[in-house]
């Protein structure tokens, strides 16, 4: 397949790895160029601008930061719509439902959402999890990337946007099991209760899945540095689901409290430090 | 073993067949005696007092309510500190931090605060997870018990109430869970996005573990009746975590949202619905 | 002083006519230009756009009712930047702090912000409390402006941003009050405590405010309609605050509930009812 | 009229002192027998126990400090309930609504509930506000005493508990009031708004009530110590509000907030820091 991938930070430069080891024709752009040079000796075309990119591809990827990002690539001069062909674009950011329903009504069924789930490590192994919105023959003709790029695709629905609320609500519950042990926690070290065992007893009995083996030991140790996702970055994340409830009347409390324990986090210990450290801002509360 | 064991609701029948299976003798009590017949058959003795239960025996477990459940039998006349014999004395009952620390001192290294995870059905598998805090040694000596009726026990310290806080945690845990399973569905619900999609790819990314997957058919279909766990009960527990919490001066604001749900549930629902119901309160509120 | 006035709502068409009274000479714009026939026939000039309202205008006033109105007013084809001359402007509208901040970045020290407290009857009756933000000259310039439509003047600061923010606090206080008082009615009523008399040791004691007195009695009949002000605007308001409080990093954890509430009851009861309504859903949580 | 007054401290001297100065006969009690000395000399009887201070007066009032002092006074041995006689007892402590209504439960129309809103100043100049609950009769005959100690009374209702409620409201209320202030400052002070001009226009529109103009202050100037009126006696008085919300099945998302910056105040600035340092947590976790 001929492919082109817009966006060449950590998780875009793996992926592009990944579809270059799956044999398929691959053009990348980043908006800093330097960056695409390691994926060119691997055998990747490059283009100047995402139009060129796309011109002759039969599918685009976007992996880009945030929807400001997305659309300057898209909407811009020289961007993805300004291409003269029309490749099926799969969108595998992060975005807002309102961006992602933006998108669908420029491209309709050409539009794919296939954001994913899974760190930079992840997406070098080709294990991330990919939850794909839209037409069903356009998911189907992008799978064979999906296959070369992850461990599993789901499928969100026929609306677009659905797959990104799949993946705002999953980050929303990553910072709820957070919210929660990061609760526990401060009471059981005020209590005189070793955290690492009330942790051994959870993972041991009702809580032993990746959320909270991932997060546990951090909390544990308050080893927040260096940041594996920065509270600045989880913090638009909740924004973002923020966003989609506020849209559509719904009251989401417990977002509420996050959000506020990531903006402490942040006002209190800077940009630098993880969005687990609100389990830091939960323990400082309590006078630890 | 001789071991007597005092309550005999859904939780302590099915320990008591269990420990009659391991082949210990075993003396029975119940506020309401007609329970023990059927226990009686099968080779327990009846005592008609919680003292005259502990005379004779070498261990003595208390399968209890609630706290003023425990105290009667504990303090109260004919209670177990009225027994002549001062056996091992193991606390499976859920209770608060304050209980836990008098009943340690009272008596000592005799106590050992061990209470369950697991519902009925865990119990009569002889499945339950234990959480034991007390001397080495008196764990060490109930532990033939603990076999007989569990999977596996963990040691939370040697400070009695430390085992009843990891309960308290655990339970607060799986209503954190609720919460923002809620929440996340009731989004979903709105932004029409299957909620059953959701649950998968969550269940089958992060969040692969029982309290998932437990309860996220519930919310789901909306099916809260008939109650495993009663809401009330679940707010009784919910407020000795809050009255735990409070004695250690740790703000939990989660734990306010679980409580206020809990509240809205039994204020419009009923006693007779499950703690799981906080998500129909959620997704009532967003008008769902 | 001649004078032009963009925008003639309720709150617009009051002020323009307490401009006419003093004496002033007054050109007035609205999008929708039926609303000007009565102030024309009032001695009202009547202009074609914002553009030429402002065109030899000592001073232009802008009262809209958002963020989006006043940026097609002003940065629009035909708006008030693409006017020839540059009077001082004067933004009496409820906006975000970052458009403030953009309108001052563009206009400098001709800019002045100066959201008003008050109703329409308020502004009817040239009651309104202003609060303004900027040049101390320009707002020294404006003054005779503000004594025709208001009863006080507030000087904020140098900072025009922070004559919005205090009338963000502003209704964000209301919204408070409303919230506590909410939340103890419901507590009374379901104690067996009449509402009223709570209300009347309240007023008299320590809570003798207006935004008790003006609020409490819709609180106890449980009358929101009609709308004084819309809970949709109310939240609209509560938006810009929160969006005050991402910027800077500062939890509002009171502002989160009241934000939820407003979900809530815009969830349930709909767009046309008022912002204390966020009582009704207090009430409807406690299943009263 | 012949009195008895149990309980000497700030409040109960002060009121004291306006009982002898309106001409009423009176008998003091105190645990810690010093604090009557000065009464005697004033003209007071002195009782050694609250039975014999009660033998032989028309009317017994207690001002303690909680429910435990309330019930060793009047359940206690040698407490008011032993007495022979059997007066009018009127209630100004602030105490639980269980307690009170215990304390109906015993005494009937005997019992006449009546806290007080006011701090010590507010007792010695004979200003309190007095909310009474209970039979009329009984209320009519303590009335002249009310008279002599405070500014005006309130009829609560017939049922006892209602006056209680109303007290513990008006506490909830105050804290409110204060939280909403303290969440505006912090939004205020970090965006460049000075605080005593947000106070200025708050207090000189729609807030100028004596709960705004008396808190206000502190919070511009951080000045929580000496305390007032100390957190953890605030934290006890909300506990007393959760109470009698989970009784009565209210949820109260507000008052769980309070509670929480209750906690981290004293868990990190100490016992002896006033209530309203609330928004001193407020802003340290806006990293001001």
């Amino acid at each position: 397949m001929r492919v082109a991938l817009l966006g060449l930070g950590n998780m875009g430069g793996a992926i592009a790895r990944n579809i270059l080891k799956a044999g398929h024709a691959l053009t990348v752009w980043n908006r800093s160029p330097d960056k695409a040079a390691s994926l060119v000796e691997a055998g990747a075309g490059s283009a100047s601008s995402p139009a060129e990119a796309a011109t002759g591809a039969e599918i685009v990827l976007t992996m880009l930061a945030d929807d400001r990002a997305v659309e300057a690539v898209v909407f811009g001069a020289q961007g993805l719509l300004s291409a003269k062909a029309a490749p099926i674009h799969v969108g595998l950011s992060t975005i807002s439902l309102a961006l992602a329903r933006r998108l669908t009504e420029v491209q309709g069924e050409r539009y794919v959402s296939a954001p994913v789930f899974g760190r930079p490590p992840a997406a070098e192994a080709a294990q991330l999890n990919i939850v794909a919105g839209g037409a069903p023959a356009s998911i189907a003709f992008a799978q064979p990337i999906f296959d070369a790029i992850g461990q599993r695709t789901f499928v969100a629905g026929e609306d677009q946007a659905t797959a990104n609320l799949v993946k705002l609500c999953g980050n929303f519950m990553i910072m709820s099991a957070i919210e929660a042990m990061g609760e526990a926690m401060a009471l059981a070290a005020k209590n005189g209760l070793d955290r690492q065992i009330l942790f051994d007893v959870l993972t041991g009995t009702l809580f032993g899945a990746p959320v909270y083996r991932n997060y546990g030991p951090a909390l544990i140790e308050g080893a927040f540095r260096p940041a594996g996702f920065p509270a600045p970055l989880g913090l638009k994340d909740m924004n973002l689901v923020a966003e989609a409830a506020n849209g559509a009347r719904v009251p989401m409390p417990l977002l509420g409290i996050i959000r506020d324990h990531l903006l402490q986090t942040i006002a209190r210990d800077g940009d630098d430090i993880d969005w687990a450290a609100i389990g830091k801002a939960i323990g400082d509360n309590a006078g630890l």
